[in-house]
């Protein structure tokens, strides 16, 4: 049993509010636990300079933390004037795993930048934003579909994230803060809602793990990616929904 | 009528969410219409070297917006490398503001730093942040009180703030964003709970202003102010409104 | 009795000394009492990147200390790395208040920027900033009109700026370095020759202070700034002088 | 066949050069086909201060590449004035990495910095700098040991890594820079002497991965590994292996 | 005869004008030609961190330009947000100019920092700085003999410097700044007041120089250095000067 | 005796390896005893903004030590966040020197980037560094002329340079880092392969010294220079050290 009466295979109650900041082109609020991101997407009909003129788009993502997200407070990277390592590893893998289901080619000359600020931290924050930021990322690309901006439906699948992890001789799943600290082998998993890796990331700094551990941890890690996606689809509607798992049964991946 | 309905010396709807996040030892959200900020106060065990050895503590603030609060996308002070003009006199204004009503000596040798993060904005976000930072803070220390770690209840006055301007040839009471964008002078005021004033802050720009304009508007922001100190008292609870008051009546400034 | 002898009403003795650098389109020297300014107006044919193509002008401030101008020597902002936010404040407000009296439009797609250095201080160095800056401004200007590069003269006002505050409990007009680090109030106030405000800052830290007082101090600010136009007058010439009165007169206002 | 005519299974030549820079504790110059990484370690009779007064000791790393190890020039960190995010992910993986075999228990109140310098760069930097890392990191052990200075051996298990990746259909074994450029799915693995996981970063940004395409490309990364430990034996000689060899067998980790 | 008609082994006139900052323990303005300086030097009972321990002082220097001492307006280094190679380079010259004539040992363990402030340029700024810095730093040294601060009196030599260049086919001697624009060679030298190098600087970029030119260009560089000190002495008065002249006389070198 | 054997002089022995690094256009590792740097010529097809569209080329140098090139590991710059005094002088220094011998008009609208990375240091790091730097770029220009893109050869003469000092009492050619720390007089000569002086960096920080001592190290860094450019023939061979030498003769300067 763990400490907050879970099994070792369920994740924490998921809550995502849909359209939570009014003025970017899609957002959420996403709850997982205590864990809560704030996600916006921010639509520009501009890429950065080493994307000019190949006719495609660009999705990016940002992360940080409120200082007070945590038990004790963090010193801000503004304040630091530069942003950690932490920091940058978090953002690339995010921006790495949207741009793994959107069709580039299909998004135009245009970028979507997915800004993640959690507001609490209960372990789990770089996999509860991709999976909110996976939201907002498909109701900003709704609101260009109804600008008639895009002539062809960009994103190929659904994706979402959890971490899982080897806390004593358990494998669970969705660690939260105090069974992260104590995890000798911690893992963040991404995957499409056809059930394809993107991001496989495990570390076992305190302790080597096994193969048997590894597979172990790839099988909680799926099961809990798959409940967080029918999230994801009761919040974004039957519509968009649809949309997105065509995309994935059409195989338009750039 | 202004462009919200109002008349122009009502302030927007006000709500503020007690105990907002978590961790803080004090923490709100507050929303004056559609401007959102996340206020969370900070509990240190030790004061900034200039005050080490004082006896005395310290109070501080910080300010950000997050990136997408805004209608059109800012980029990070924190990937910029460095905190603007802006971020720096406003965090300036709201530590400043804080200490006017807070015995230090009482405090003892611990600071408190209040983080003020705009998750919205549409106006009046500096004025809000320090409305919404008093209440943060006034929890902080009721949870030190609590804690028997102060002798002596360290606030001396409520404290509130208002933004006023001249709107057309109206002069007006907390403006939101559109309002603020066409004013021809635009002042800052805070005060406390007793009326009196700890900064005034006008700017005329575009227009330099009479010394009747001036007048006007302090009348203006000073009603203001005493509503939105009526809306502190409610959320902090009769206890707490009741040793600040006592406190102001008390004369126990430093 | 002040402690360098004045009246309450008294600012200190004022000399400015035109030209003084002789590579700026206007320059000066501004001694207040024991505080040394140089400003010097740089003109350049071209605006910031978000001015472009408006069709009109820039005017805009920097400021900045030597290290030992002050009693204890200060570290460069160039080695720290950074502005600080005393010093960003400070330019913002000198920019600001320049602005306030220029007519951009008639100014033309060129830019003017002001560095006040202060090279000795004792107090009011951001108020002595702006009225020096002011005269440097107005030679600049003078210059461009002999090119025959301005249509239409582009300043509208006069422009002094003086520290008042209560020190003890007078009110008391320019404070010196000895007095405002008394001052339990403390307000800088920036007027134009026809008597409107430009800016009022004030501040009381150590102690909230009563509308009965912040009238006092707004009526000393105001006879002190006239007198410090009066010096402008003196300094610039009766034929630029004249120029700028008319300006007034007209409501050449942009 | 493979570009440079290798077999999918097989790594390219593999040359480690001894006590390559006279003035480090340990050092070694590792060439993997054209890529050549300058591997330093520098032992320091201190600890960072959020490890100071544990009686452990630490091990970090940092990573960089001159200017011209690669095809185009890159610009200096040093000169840009921050390290970028691919750095800081490549180092902290590196320290992490080694961080898993080293007992800090046994090492003692200080630091081994690992400095790992591409000079020549053609795919795989990060996992060769690892395995370059720890025969350097061996190397200034021992003198530590020969010096006395360490009570008990603090190396647990041999420690190597290299890349694996999907290029075109076919799953292959250390990727040079042209079929890193070209490949789907691209996996960097870190694993002991004795068979267990240390890393495993995975990641399919142009194509998700299916479990069978990882399973494949483990088993390539563990026979990879195991050659690479093999050139690690023979440089570090027979009696540092055996110790090494010994520590994971008797379980010495802290 | 040369653009403003002196003769190629004249200097241009110097003015040192002593005590020009109340607050700095040692100041000057030092005016050669149109080339401007304010020098401050500033005492502190406590030396860096690397001189700590041994008894000894330190003297360092700082060197800024005025973003408008010259004929374009310059960027201010501050806002930057980091020093250039130019300044780095002359103030890391002036600082080892100075300690070359200052025994440390007989300092005390306190530091003098020299802050050279170029208020208007025209030419020959480093050299004008040591020039003046000296004379500010035997004020300052002559406070701390006057309270009694020194057993031993620290500067062994004077210390002066001036620029020297082949401009067209003459050497000449002090360049303004428009000789140095054109000048082929381009040399600054230090020296002391026995006729000692402290300082050979000789760049060649646009023409590299002969055995005779470089001997040529140090005769005329010995005879303008001397012409300084006979200035320096001047504005330090007989007993001050002879003091630095038993100095070198006695050896008391370090 | 020197303490390692040599005469006072003799320089320690020089080892060229010609195209040490595969991808850079010209490439050498230079060994002047103990003291290894890596130099590369990168070539772009563009100049810095300020030397656009003047039809001229440029070549400009950047300096680093890997940290563990001393005998104390040393931080990295780019951790630190900027270049040191120390560094930005030396490649301030290495750029003008190779300057002084290309004819930029020759080379057309390119730049050449010699990057010169030190990997271990015992002494004479910047004039070891020009000595290689000019090899690599002799070899970056021969490329450019063998791809048909020079109408003109733009090397006028050789460069070579050298350290000298006086230890003890004596005069002493190439100090190694020991004799360097001991130095009293501390000497960088540059000079052409025709004799003559490019940059002459004298400076007697511990002592002054006298015309005398000055003659006596000017002669034996011109004796050294000749034997480093010997070098730097055997390895570029007879053809391109022909087209230098011819250069040379036919004073192709700019």
């Amino acid at each position: 049993m763990r400490n907050d009466g879970r099994e070792s295979n369920q994740t924490r109650p998921v809550l995502i509010t849909a359209h939570y900041i009014k003025h970017a082109e899609g957002s959420v609020l996403i709850e997982v636990g205590d864990t809560k991101v704030i996600c916006t997407a921010s639509v520009e009909e501009r890429v950065p300079p080493f994307m000019k003129g190949q006719g495609k788009g660009w999705v990016t993502a940002e992360y940080s933390m409120l200082p007070r997200a945590t038990q004790v407070r963090n010193q801000r990277e503004a304040a630091k004037g530069k942003l950690g390592g932490r920091t940058m590893e978090i953002q690339r893998l995010i921006g790495r795993a949207l741009r793994s289901v959107v069709n580039l080619q299909a998004l135009g000359e245009r970028s979507i930048t997915l800004d993640c600020d959690v507001i609490q931290a209960d372990g789990g924050t770089r996999t509860t934003s991709i999976t909110g930021a996976f939201v907002a990322m498909a109701f900003a690309i709704d609101k260009l579909c109804k600008d008639k901006k895009l002539p062809k439906y960009p994103i190929n699948d659904f994706l979402g994230s959890v971490s899982v992890g080897v806390v004593g001789d358990t494998a669970c799943l969705d660690l939260n803060y105090e069974e992260d600290s104590r995890a000798k082998v911690d893992m963040n998993v991404v995957m499409t809602g056809t059930g394809k890796f993107v991001e496989v990331q495990g570390t076992g700094e305190d302790a080597p793990f096994s193969r048997r551990e590894l597979d172990e941890l790839l099988e909680l890690a799926e099961s809990g990616i798959q409940s967080m996606i029918r999230q994801q689809e009761a919040v974004l509607g039957p519509d968009i929904s649809a949309r997105i798992r065509s995309g994935s049964s059409a195989g338009n991946r750039e």
